[in-house]
């Protein structure tokens, strides 16, 4: 095999298979963000014209200013700061909004991240009961108070999934945001999943932030991110430093605390603003996107014994998929155990399953061709009748 | 010009240029990095073959596990994480180790990042003074005495830059690590300039913690950096999270708060781990880069006007220059101002002073070849000849 350096070796996932990996597929870069990492690789080089006031999201070549102002409009928000990272989104507004022994309401399929971030800040999370793994409008109020009966004290931050990580099920952030308005609490809408693949409008939701990962679902390197807010709450959690130097006097005025100053210099943010064009026009296909994984689960439970775990009809690619009953039969008894199933998928050229697993599961077809999609159902399904496993029509 | 997408241009500056900008040499890529870029540009490029415990840095394929464990032997270090910039490293040791009104010990010559990191955490600054721009132990010692006679209290944290980002000086982190044992404060050693272009051993210096810069000075994409410490204060700082869902009963045990669970996923570690054995190599000849600096601070002083304001000799090939009373002679009456400077200079194929300026100003000739530092050094002379400024023999 060929290698980098060291024992690095190349990765080409994404030219010889289908890949179908749950968190993969929304970040493989576009053509531009490929192109522009290999130009902007280099360190700092985005900071080649950097001028005063010398801070990242105001300088104006490469257009990174300019970009900055698309992506709040983009985002229907008044301000937007790129970040590595949808956690590094989650800690800079939990660290601005929470004192030690605050309550933060999360989904009771809230990402560990979250969970992070509210530990770092010395709040506690509290969980909204899911109701048929949906988190709803109802469930959040009920549980703001309970909290408030229990703690005498009103939550200090809502912060809620759009899709989550497990079911890659929608919850209903439009509803969480009236009651999250009704109680005066603001509410991070957590959109990393949906940021980048679908048209999201955070005045629309009714949402004080979004939060967005790049290396999720904008096409961009990992670590990246973005985080999006008002006039309002702009003003809090990108508060500039006030910090003066007790020998020198020094000040660094327009640097934002949370933010660290500069905060995603580098090929990360090039790619994502290379990738900013093809996005604006992928999230209007997203539609085609749900006809597609649609399609496929339709396909996929033809099979004897699949189902799948997220809502149905799905609202989005990510899915979770259980096999207890088709392909983990055939497992049990197989010499390879669970790695029968990755071997005849690679044998295909299917990766991104997690290898060895036949019960539960979490496959991703966004960004699939429709040739490519029937090819995939086709394939779950040749598998399975190889097996001795009954095909539906 | 060709554009990648929208508004933005192709970058070649390490291409088609000397370029002696004060931070990007230790940052340009190795082309082991760029082919890592390359091929691992997507997304989450780092997690096909994650598996338990999930966390980036116990990733065995590719080796990332293997490679923290080499660059914490390569600095001396028990334990190390990468971090997205040294900004990141500051951050958690400071969120772990400060509280509301802490005092940190910081040097007069600070980045600006570790002000943030202080303020962030609620702590506040207290400034080494300088004697002829060096923070030395004694002087720290004294801070640390004067910090006590006035709050009551030690400084809970000593964080002083090994080199500064100012006069590229060398500071007595020898010296202050002594001072902090003898005061049992923890002392972080900012490496961001050191590690990754000379040898650096955190055993040896005596620091608790060391941050690096991937991007200033290891060959890496931005934003990339290294915290490494000690087996005592890893259990500190890189303490895993306790929280526990109130209705899910979820924990996410060996998830680390301060590093929000895993932290440089993507193409920016694998630069890292694609240009460490370069890395190893090039810190073993930073002799040959203080004798080109030094032979370049000689020639550029024969220029009658000009000034080094940093110690010399250099010990570090970032270097303050002062051409008040030279170039800046010349800017006072020419019709481009400053701009005529930076004119001569890119018809040289020279980039990276500060367009414009002609009084203080800083270059680094981090890297360049000794054809390239005379070539360097002839063209600074040529310029000067040319506007009738004297220069030395």
């Amino acid at each position: 095999m060929r290698r980098i350096a060291g024992g690095l070796e190349t990765r080409a996932r994404e030219e010889l298979f289908i890949n179908i990996h749950p968190i993969q597929p929304g970040g493989r870069l576009t053509p531009e963000a490929m192109k522009a990492i290999i130009a902007y690789g280099d360190g700092y080089s985005t900071c080649d014209w950097c001028r005063k006031p010398f801070r990242l999201d105001k300088i104006q070549r490469p257009p990174i200013s300019e970009f900055h102002a698309e992506l709040a409009e983009f985002l229907g928000m008044d301000e937007a700061r790129v970040v590595p990272g949808a956690r590094r989104g989650f800690q800079a507004v939990v660290s601005s909004l929470i004192e030690k022994g605050d309550s933060v309401i999360v989904s009771s399929l809230a990402h560990y991240t979250e969970f992070l971030a509210v530990e770092g800040a010395g709040g506690i999370v509290k969980e909204v009961p899911l109701k048929e793994n949906i988190v709803t409008g109802d469930a959040t109020a009920r549980k703001i108070e309970e909290v408030k009966r229990g703690t005498g004290k009103l939550p200090k931050l809502i912060m809620i999934d759009h899709f989550d990580y497990a079911f890659g099920n929608e919850h209903d952030v439009y509803g969480i945001a009236k009651v999250a308005k009704e109680y005066g609490i603001p509410f991070l809408c957590n959109c990393a999943y949906s940021i980048g693949v679908m048209p999201i409008n955070g005045k629309q939701i009714g949402a004080d932030f979004l939060v967005g990962s790049g290396h999720k679902s904008f096409a961009s390197p990992a670590p990246s991110g973005i985080v999006a807010t008002t006039k309002e709450w702009g003003e809090k959690v990108f508060r500039t430093t006030q910090m003066v130097g007790d020998v020198t006097k020094r000040k660094f005025g327009i640097k934002e605390i949370e933010m660290l100053g500069c905060t995603l210099m580098g090929a990360n943010l090039i790619a994502m603003m290379a990738s900013f064009p093809a996005i604006k026009e992928r999230v209007k296909h997203w539609d085609d996107e749900i006809k597609k994984i649609n399609y496929f689960a339709e396909e996929f439970v033809k099979i004897k014994g699949n189902k799948i775990l997220g809502e149905i009809p799905r609202k989005h690619t990510l899915t979770k998929v259980d096999t207890t009953e088709s392909f983990d039969k055939i497992a049990r008894t197989h010499k390879r155990r669970g790695f029968f199933f990755s071997d005849e998928l690679s044998q295909r050229k299917i990766v991104g399953e997690f290898a060895g697993a036949t019960r539960v599961w979490k496959l991703n077809t966004y960004g699939l061709t429709w040739d490519q999609i029937r090819y995939l159902a086709q394939a779950f399904q040749e598998i399975a009748r190889k097996y001795g496993i009954s095909v539906g029509e």
